[in-house]
Formats: structure tokens, sequence, C-alpha cells
């Protein structure tokens, strides 16, 4: 359905439409990630597309993966793991969990947007992750042992979906560039790009992170919120990260990858095929407070590009 | 003080006594996490340390970070950084935050004890950090922009004092390693080690990593008990991740290390100087459910080492 529809002032192909889940992290409601969260809910609304957001702040999610999971009582002594998949197979998960997993199942596009704390998420959103992510469910899928490892890393539950990490940073972008002193952000994010999204099947889109957000005015916030909602909008054609699948050939029966492969590299991106990412995320200038959209360099529709995106 | 004390039935040198603090996320006290942490207490003080342990799950650590954490209240809208220097500043923090931050001034070591899920930290010790790690106590020290960026990465309030990761794993050691499937586990850890630990200033030792552990007989975790005990025992003298420090001449002034220094280097072990750290572990061999304890590599005193370590 080629049909162009005119949408917000914005001439954009009509597409089949699409269904988002963002689960999302921030306690302030009129922060940056309040405004970007809102902003990208409207415009996907406004393009046609289904939206469902999992406010987990809002809703006072329970951080704490704990006993108290397991509404039937587990046995003694605790084994989370186990607990989560009998609850998972026999119907007796807590329901704010089975919810959520239900929400996963009926997305298309899974985003992750939280702010940035120590290098990772906020624990309320790893705490959704501990707690969602049950065994039968997220891992744990397909034979463990021998020669095999699992349906993981580019198979299992969440095949077919498609997931993005859209994330906010105090600090500069040159910091978490290849050589910067927090360590590139490909590699910050590895936890949770290639061991949250990737393992259970979804294919990972380049994630939009914005940097040095505490001191932005608001015709700056309008832009990165336009750009937040072009990354989403082009999410179903954007050239994903081409992490390496676990069972596809590029590693041995011991899941190490093969010695012919990735030869010389070093570092996590050994475990990317063919073209390596490079950061693909609206950065502010080095020094300065006005981040700048940076157009991705991965996406393959440069006409389609120019069309959404308004500050190109 | 070289004299040898008899403790446990090892021979070790005296030395003075340290004040090690013990971070413990786990929900089962009959687990193996708890087995060690326990061991750990018992062995620590009989060689005549003290020892000071946070259980997060028995005390039912809040673990997320939000307006709650400021008994006077806050600003509206909640900036949480902010917040937290003005308590910090104040005296106005929540009381289970400056008892935490309180345990960390008192330490000589700070151990971070936990199973690693989904590649992490338990949600309930990422809110220990969030919460603990206030703007001003962790962070925030120093003058921020411009050519400096803070008193950090091996500066800030925590100087002076050894940490250490000790963590457990369900996978297989191979998984783990330069080449396999999950990414490194130094990469893993760099959030950790680097982001949380090294970020304050404290010099971070190799971490304790126990793979495999979900099949153990009683001999095998009495075994892991000890090779953690022996960790321990040795904090001050082992040879640290010699992790660059920011603002030691090896990074320009925008905090991106400079051109002449790891050249060839690629991935975050660029960011070591010095002889390349390599894992240094507790591991299982490929594919079996046997861990056997492997002597540390950056370890000065190999006598020590083998005086003290009984399955040498």
């Amino acid at each position: 359905m080629p049909a162009i529809r005119l949408v917000g002032g914005q001439l954009f192909p009509g597409r089949d439409a699409l269904k988002y889940f963002i689960v999302y992290a921030h306690p302030e409601p009129l922060s940056l990630n309040g405004e970007l969260m809102r902003r990208a809910v409207t415009g996907l609304e406004a393009a046609g597309h289904q939206v469902r957001v999992s406010d987990l702040y809002a809703s006072r999610w329970k951080s704490t993966a704990d006993a108290d999971d397991f509404p039937r009582g587990t046995a003694s002594p605790l084994i989370y793991g186990k607990a989560s998949a009998e609850a998972f197979n026999n119907g007796a998960q807590s329901p704010d969990i089975a919810e959520e997993q239900a929400k996963l199942l009926w997305a298309d596009a899974v985003i992750l947007q939280f702010p940035i704390w120590w290098y990772g998420m906020p624990a309320i959103l790893k705490g959704w992750v501990d707690r969602v992510y049950a065994r039968g469910f997220a891992y744990g899928v397909g034979t463990f042992g021998g020669k095999k490892w699992g349906e993981r890393f580019g198979e299992g539950v969440l095949m077919g979906r498609r997931a993005m990490v859209a994330a906010t940073l105090g600090g500069r972008a040159a910091q978490y560039g290849p050589r910067g002193v927090n360590g590139s952000i490909d590699d910050i994010l590895w936890p949770i790009q290639h061991g949250v999204l990737f393992y259970p099947g979804m294919t990972v889109v380049p994630p939009t992170v914005f940097y040095e957000v505490s001191r932005l005015d608001a015709e700056t916030v309008d832009r990165l919120c336009q750009s937040y909602l072009d990354r989403l909008l082009h999410i179903a054609t954007t050239d994903p990260i081409p992490f390496r699948t676990q069972n596809g050939g590029d590693y041995d029966e011991q899941q190490v990858l093969h010695e012919h492969l990735a030869k010389d590299g070093a570092g996590l991106k050994i475990h990317q095929a063919g073209t390596t990412y490079s950061s693909n995320t609206s950065v502010g200038s080095v020094g300065d407070f006005n981040p700048r959209h940076i157009a991705p360099s991965s996406r393959r529709d440069e006409t389609w590009l120019r069309l959404s995106s308004p500050d190109e």
C-alpha cells in the first residue's frame, strides 16, 4: 500500500500499521523522557499505528524478583528460574508479569526507553527484565547441554519482532565514542541489546541515544522528539545491528566463535557479521549543549529518510 | 608484621586487619551465594578482619530510585541527581542511603556479590547503586565542564579502597571467554567494574566468577567457598585491573584516549594500561560440571599463593 498520507504536517509513505510496545522508565513525567514518550505515542498513533506503553514508575512496578512473584507459593529453597518456569507453564504467574509477556507477544516492535543510570538501566527496568523474562518464555527454550545451548541469540519466543533502545545521557557524546573514557556506547549497551533483546530472538536496530540532555531549550527538545519519532516510524526498514546468530553456523559446539571469523578482531564487535555497525544516534556537539540529529548510517532508503526527517 | 597465624587449618602471613564490606544480593539464603557469603564472613573474621554485610534481600532494600527517597520532599519536577545532591549536602538523605554510604567510607575493601541475571546485577543491587551513589558522594565531584570532567575513574570519594565483583553464572565458562557467544565476561562486567567501582575512585581487582553453578556437589561447593575466601584474603596484594585513570594523562581534554595509546587496540581493552588483564576466575571445564579454581595470573607473591590455596 504505497499511498502517501499527510500526518502531522509530514509526508511519508503509507504502510501497514505496526504494534509498538514502549517499556518506559522515568520517575518524572515532566522530564525530557516523559516528553519523548508522549510525543512518540501521539506521533505513532497519528500515523495509524497502535501503541501500548508500560509506564513502570506510574504503575509502581515491583522491581525486585523474589518469592512474592509466585502467588501460589514455591518450593523451598527458592530457585527463581525454576519457580518462574513452573509458574509460566502452569498459568500461575503473578498477573503483572503475565500481562507484560502478553504485550511482548502482541508487539511488532519493542522499545526500551530510559535514562542511562550508572551505565545501565534504572533498577525498575532491570527488574522488569528479571521478572518478565521467565524461564520457558525468554530463556530455557530448546535443548541445553551437550553440543546445543538452547534457542537464543537470534532464535526464541520473540523472534520476528524488532527492538530498539532509546536512552538519554547527561554526558558528552565524545566520551561515549570508540575511544571515549566511558567505553563506547555500543559496548555499554551490549548487555541490553545483545543480552536482553537479541537473546529471546528479537531483531535489534541501532539505538537512539540523546547526549547532554540536562540543558536543553524548547526548540532542541522539539527536534529530539522529532528524531525519536523518525527512528520509531522507520523501525521496520532500518538495517539491524548485524549480531551473529548462535545457531547459524558462526559458533562452534561450545558456542565459541569459529577461528576463521573475525580473525583479527577484538572486543564485542567480533560478534557482528558483515559491515561493522557504528553508532547511530542523536548526539551533542563536543563541548556544547546543542544535540543535533545525525542521520542513521545504516538505513537503506535515503529518499524516505529525506521525506520524513524535517531537520535534514 | 610478618608473623604466621594458624587459622582454619591454613597457614598465611599475618597482616593488619582489613575492613570488608560485602553488598550481597540473593533471594535465597540456602543458595550457593548464601553459602559463599556466610563462609566468607566466617573465614575473614577468623583471620582477624572486620566484616559488614548488606544483605539486600533480607533487609528488603528499596530498589526503585524515586521521589520517596527524599524524606523532606523535593522540588517539582523531580530531577533525581539534583535532589540527591541537595539531600546529601543537607544531611537530609533517607537513612537507609546514608547508612550504606557510611559503610562504603568505613570499608577498606568493597565486594559486590550477586548472581548475574541478564548480563548484569539483579535489580535490587542496581537499585542499591542508583540510590546510594548520590551526586556529590559518588559522582559530580570536582569540576565538570570545559576541559575537565570531574574527579572520577581513578579519583573520587572512595579512592584508596579496593573493590571486587564476586558473581555466579549458570552458563559455561567457554561461552564467556574472549570469543564466547555471550561476550567476554570482562566486557559484560565493564559497566560494573569500570562504571560503578572504578568511577568513584576504587581500585578494582579481577572478579571472582563461578560458572555452571546449578549442579554442584558438596565437595565442589566447599572448594568454591575456599577459593572465594582466598581471593578475599589476598585482595590487598592482588594486582588490580589496570584501568587507565581519566585525569592521569592518557585521555585528552574531551576525555578521549590519546591517539598514540593502544594504537592497534579495539574494544574496551584499550582502556587498560600495561599488560592486558585476562580473566581471573574459578571456571568449569568446558562441557562438564566440575568448576575448578584457576590460580590468579596477576598476583605478585606466588609463594604466598601456594601457602594459602589448598587446591594448588
